[in-house]
């Protein structure tokens, strides 16, 4: 099985890395458009625009199904189950608004998210259109990125920011949170010790793999792992090696797809 | 007076300020290639390419002189000191290193700056080109232009952020700082605390303020400020309004200069 997935930086590879945990027999291919990062401040029409021609480029490397490792590009992306040349599309959003809500007793649902992705109202709406009753509480986390992208997971700093974002979520009762960023996961641990023990965390990588359907030749194994990126990285070559470990091929494609 | 000045987004207003400070008749004319940023990830020849363009956009508005108001921008333009239409170009980097090194008395220098500026070695290369025996010490400061973004300036969260950073260079003996990003001036005060009365603050916009040479019709009140924008960038006039007041006139091109 063929799995192609794209965002605009490193970010989705933690959803790379966890669709590997479940499905480690696939082969990859992963379009990281680096030309053309950050997709958080770009307009709807454009990202839409964006993930057309990503699809596309995935689709000639004959992938068997996309999915869209980024919380931007997804948000203008709920309604598209699959291309017009039937590639099964998923997307981080879906998933992970149907497990919290599956997950939670009170119907007190917490998303933690980026600035752009908490002013779209995306999860908020999308939950209140499974369950109209369902309360969402969403937290904009904006040093979030940078802390991650420092390397500073278990440290004071980000302990404090993380309970001045999380405790007035935690005030309001939720019983279930959603990570709605890609790069949230890797502070699982630490989000999980503020939260305690009965808040329910959603990682939509998690979500998500649980969605995908398994083609015919999943029994084949291909483990494979193809990083293609659109503008030159170096520190993406580096950050993926210590995500996902040595062993992957990079090809680098210029200009954008 | 007309004086140009351009930058990838909201950075640049602080020099922007600061020019109103010490030249407060002038008309200022302000392009914010929003469409293209951020500037600090692109290649050395890409902003080269980007600067001509905004250099060129702010000419036909018939500005006396330019001021490139972003350190990436200006890294690649040391050597630019007019276009060849003869309009004079400043950038941030070269008079803030002047300054630093007449007002060091050890010549032991800091300097605090973004990653990409700092990866760059643009302020320790031309530092030790005016004086080959001084010693630089730079910092990178990710964690600095989201907390300035989240308006996090007397916070605790800021001042271990700052603490973190500053105390290194602190403990190697620096008597002078480069402030060498334009979101840092914002946090001057709880930088000056932290170094002490001792250490003298560099902010590359009051150094390239005192440079500009008046034009024969100073004189001639033009006080105004338009802002230029490439692409619509809602929080950009949020923000420029809380610096600079409410009285700024905007105009929004669209595509790219």
């Amino acid at each position: 099985m063929h799995i192609g997935l794209f965002d605009s930086g490193v970010g989705g590879l933690t959803v790379l890395k966890e669709l590997k945990k479940h499905i480690p027999k696939a082969h990859y291919s992963y379009l990281g458009d680096t030309a053309r990062l950050p997709y958080g401040n770009k307009a709807p029409e454009t990202l839409k625009k964006y993930t057309a021609e990503n699809i596309h480029f995935l689709e000639t490397l004959g992938v068997d199904c996309v999915v869209i490792a980024c919380h931007s590009a997804s948000s203008v992306s709920l309604n598209i189950s699959q291309t017009h040349r039937g590639t099964p599309v998923y997307n981080v959003i879906t998933p992970s608004c149907h497990q919290a809500i599956f997950e939670s007793k009170n119907k007190k649902i917490g998303v933690i998210a980026t600035k752009a992705t908490t002013i779209s109202q995306v999860y908020t709406s999308f939950i209140n259109t499974l369950d109209k009753n369902a309360q969402v509480f969403s937290q904009a986390c904006p040093l979030l990125v940078p802390l991650v992208e420092e390397g500073l997971i278990d440290d004071e700093i980000t302990t404090l920011a993380l309970k001045r974002y999380l405790l007035p979520l935690i005030n309001q009762g939720i019983d279930s949170l959603i990570l709605a960023c890609t790069h949230y996961p890797i502070l699982l641990k630490p989000i999980q010790e503020i939260c305690g023990p009965n808040i329910h965390l959603v990682n939509p990588a998690t979500s998500v793999a649980q969605n995908i359907i398994l083609s015919d030749d999943y029994d084949q194994n291909l483990e494979k792992i193809q990083v293609y990126l659109t503008d030159h990285a170096p520190h993406f070559i580096d950050h993926a090696q210590s995500l996902l470990g040595p062993h992957i091929d990079f090809e680098i494609l210029y200009p954008t797809p």
